[in-house]
């Protein structure tokens, strides 16, 4: 590269645009953070992910906030729960997926536009956007704003602190086997168990398994609308959203 | 109790102020809640826990945010590091402490007066607001404002996601003995320990013995001016503030 090529260089990476990771956090507008209300009401461009068909869940939670003439970029997923997340087609579809998104939002970030990638809970919190956010990395200007986990909005629906002096809390994904399930359940204080939806059954046996069944709640849709609070124990034989979250609170010292 | 009795116990009832717990988030301002930020904008009353003698760090973070004729109630400790926290005493001070702020908030809350008490982080994830929470359950009308959680802002500050897939996150306290440290190091895919301060040479073995010690990073004042982020290694021999964050990320499932 010469001097004059270096320079032209320069001059295009200061063009780039910086591609935007904003935690909407758990789905209330108003449990958003000052700056991710700012970015979304601001942005130009602003990116989701959802399932093919569907208005999304990130995007509705905005709903009455972007400016009028708002770019959307929707990244429709090929697939979500149709493949078994064992099978090889599953991580190689999405791993296409996810490239063809970034490819997208490079564009976008070369041509000098700043783009809102939206993203439920904190973006890097078990979230898609880190998929994006590793693809990037290197080749566009990158910010992520943090956000509420789905997790707080849901112990706080409870009216119950989830961890008190010492507690051991462990997140544990419903699709998890069983038995790795059951051990975490027994080493651990607190629980948070995401990723519910058809595992729930499995759940329920691995917390009658580590004895922790009498003190499960299952929040639905916290902080949204359609929020639900229930003792586990009660909500015998419910079909329950992918998004809900089980609970078991601490015990742990206290004056 | 007769009939008038009954009226005027209902109009004191309906008259009660309610007691809301704030999460402020990890510091930045920015990061509060659109609610946290509305409800302090407009609050009367606002109380804080600090340190006799010290601003205190909630106030800090609401610094000229607050309303010129805002009534400050500052709740200050008896007592933090000075007593152990396995000497009975410890305990028993603290526990008249807080039912000496429980009166003080319910007298205000009996007068008719919305009280919002300042809670770092998350209200009910390891924070002091729990201990009014408990004791004013049933005598005030209560709210709880979830809020980003300081571990949050430290795994967004190290620029890496926290936990991918299926990935077990376990948050650890490190005034846990070394023991348990240990185990449950050794047992969760990505690690969060808080409660840093003197512990960090216990944590430090703690995470050597679990093998865990080269991938540790170390955030100081996540979402902070003073923000510092580094691999816990580089920093050997140094002293931590007690709300530094100790992480390892997960290296789970991703496409």
């Amino acid at each position: 590269m010469n001097a004059q090529e270096e320079i032209r260089a320069a001059d295009h990476q200061q063009v780039q645009g910086t591609i935007w990771g904003v935690g909407l956090g758990p789905g209330d507008p108003e449990l958003m953070s000052v700056r991710a209300d700012r970015l979304l009401r601001t942005a130009r461009h602003v990116a989701f992910f959802r399932k093919a068909g569907r208005p999304g869940q990130a995007r509705r939670i905005v709903e009455g906030m972007l400016r009028p003439d708002v770019v959307e970029i929707a990244m429709e997923y090929p697939v979500t729960t149709e493949i078994a997340l064992s099978d090889p087609r599953y991580n190689a579809r999405l791993s296409e997926f996810y490239a063809r998104c970034t490819a997208r939002l490079r564009t976008l970030s070369d041509a000098g536009h700043d783009v809102v990638v939206l993203a439920e809970g904190d973006p890097f919190f078990y979230g898609s956007f880190m998929h994006l956010f590793t693809r990037l990395e290197g080749h566009a200007p990158l910010q992520v704003v943090p956000a509420i986990p789905g997790m707080a909005a849901a112990w706080c629906a409870t009216g119950l602190p989830i961890t008190w002096g010492d507690d051991v809390m462990s997140t544990l994904m419903g699709t998890l086997p069983e038995d790795t399930l059951v051990q975490q359940m027994r080493n651990a204080d607190a629980l948070v168990v995401m990723k519910i939806g058809r595992n729930i059954e499995k759940i329920r046996r691995a917390l009658r398994s580590a004895g922790r069944y009498d003190d499960a709640w299952l929040v639905e849709y916290a902080a949204m609308p359609e929020q639900r609070v229930q003792r586990l124990a009660e909500a015998e034989g419910k079909v329950t959203p992918y998004f809900s979250i089980v609970l078991v609170h601490g015990q742990g010292r206290r004056p």
